[in-house]
């Protein structure tokens, strides 16, 4: 490659609202970032998180950010609670680093992997100089990625906190020969996700002989992967989140089933 | 940060368009960019602007614009006149570079801050060498864009302009003790973005003697943030582009109440 | 410009894929090309293709991928039969590179040129350590691409192949004084863009004795721009890919005409 990149290379800042796909309060965002530190590397995470969800947010930072380079710094910014008295934190979790508001939404992660470092974010220094009540992601969030992206010490952004704010999330339940858990996100193709993860299902026989239910829909077996089975099949298989999902090959099966987040789902066998 | 960053960052070129979220004709006009400068920086400002609504376009344009570097340039792409006689300008406002269609587009931003040049895009030197009827952000603005962000003096570019067109935007009225203005965008939350400004609020009582009215919609006092207030009721604040806007905590006002832009809206105290 | 760039310029990478606007997966994608190569540049084609409509995804690169800088690597993910015996392919197309489902998505663009190297991607090396059954696009054609984008020879990925899997695309035919063909493509305009290219249109009369009838919607005369109409009337004209569209002026033509892709189109005269 290129001669000229043989130093380190631009800081990472990823971007993860529920501010819709293209909108210009994420182009404010990154307008803030780069008058700060032109040379940093933004990437979109994704703005699809519904309206407020502190939940799928939390899921969709779980899900992606494993994917990323060490040291990366990720804003996140679904904050139904703006300029009200929850904290912004700063957090380092799995050798990454993050920016957001203190309500769950690293919660996620945190369960994961204990975060190594928490910080609350106070000292109005690194922000911008005028703060608005209803968008702490462009004038506080944003100018503080900037500024951990040329060096700031996490430690200069205010004191720190032994705890982040956690999220009750549903647990899968095993009795006996059925496993009980719940869809937990609907992907773009209308999958369901479940909590339903591989390792749980490591001596579950993976023939005929299991049953998946969600909601009152079933279907037999848990198979590698959707082109399996014919199209139009309600079919199980662990997908690449390595986590039980619902799928309707060809089909959205959200749609055609009716069936959201929260929905319960059985394995029995 | 790294040391092969001692010289200039590369140069910023925004796109805002009506394409809609992830369209391929915007990748095409980054494809036209890069092959003539490999090295500039692309940022979306907004892709979601409803289509042939230069009014929104304006909108976004002025209100994104102000958090992007000094000189950055911005690509505006709404042009419901393509290929009919409209010009296509470039303009300097607020030490910020500009090329779109003439047709109001910029007058928002010029509304604020008098152009400091304005030049109509004519030669078609700068342009790709194959002119499509319908596409002109790509056959000229992304070439005219490109040699720009190369050190291009836009005064090559054309003639200079002594005006470029501007829309008619409602007018705020403060009659005695109420304020009339109108709803002048619904942003991706929903929210009800109206034209009467903080500044239009100084002197006016913060508490609940203030109502707010929109279409038959009210409201008491004004907030300084959403979380003020319980889930689902109506609450008007300050916005985070220090204009009065209504919002329903938690939910979407627009799709609840049925309001799109141009309902009236009153503030009387 | 800046000194610093006297080198080669970034390789670019461009993403294409039904994951929707906005989606985590293409985040994920984005996060392994990066762990390997932070120096890339990546560009997002589309992700705006109908799920698995393999056709459209043909469709939005072979118009787009031309507009591209010469050794652009292009990553097409639309996969139905991800995890089934479909192969992944590397091909040289048009001096551009691509990797892909060999399920005929890069079928349009090796239509126009032939393919000047196909490769069979079969080498786990290159992969992600564990390789999900569900999504090649990020833990086998992400790693192939991002180490392309480092210099790798594609004869390393695999065997060659002779040809790539096509698909039969509907063919324009002219009789006497008539063409016929049909709608190939909605773009977000609701513009209904024809498989009738210029070319076919070149010793047609371009007067309003020309009749272009969809369905059963009718117009005459092929336009050089929308706007050579007023608002509301269907119109006919040459579109920015060199190919007939009927387009309702200031209006989304497929959804007041109920008409999609695969709709007849006849111009007679």
């Amino acid at each position: 490659m290129a001669d000229q990149f043989t130093n380190a290379p631009p800081p990472i800042i990823t971007l993860t609202t529920d501010f819709g796909p293209s909108s210009r309060y994420v182009a404010a965002m990154k307008g803030v970032i780069l008058s700060m530190n032109p040379q940093v590397r933004l990437v979109d995470l994704t703005h699809a998180i519904p309206p407020q969800d502190v939940r799928a947010g939390a899921i969709a930072l779980a899900e992606t950010v494993p994917f990323f380079p060490p040291d990366s710094i990720h804003l996140a910014v679904v904050d139904p609670g703006v300029g009200s008295g929850r904290r912004i934190i700063y957090a380092r979790i799995g050798g990454q680093q993050f920016v957001a508001p203190d309500n769950g939404l690293l919660s996620r992660l945190a369960e994961r992997e204990q975060p190594t470092k928490i910080v609350s974010v106070e000292d109005p220094r690194f922000w911008r100089a005028t703060v608005s009540t209803t968008f702490h992601g462009r004038d506080v969030m944003a100018p503080v990625v900037a500024r951990l992206s040329l060096g700031l010490v996490p430690d200069a952004l205010g004191p720190p906190l032994e705890q982040l704010t956690k999220l009750a999330w549903p647990e899968v339940q095993r009795v006996a020969n059925h496993i009980d858990g719940e869809v937990i996100e609907v992907d773009s193709f209308g999958n369901l996700i479940t909590n339903v993860t591989r390792d749980m299902l490591a001596d579950v026989p993976a023939d005929e002989s299991v049953t998946v239910t969600c909601d009152e829909h079933q279907t037999h077996g848990v198979f590698a992967t959707y082109s399996d089975q014919p199209p139009m099949t309600l079919v199980a298989v662990i997908g690449s989140g390595d986590k039980l999902e619902l799928a309707i090959v060809e089909e959205n099966a959200s749609k055609m089933l009716g069936v959201k987040a929260g929905a319960p789902v059985r394995v029995s066998w």
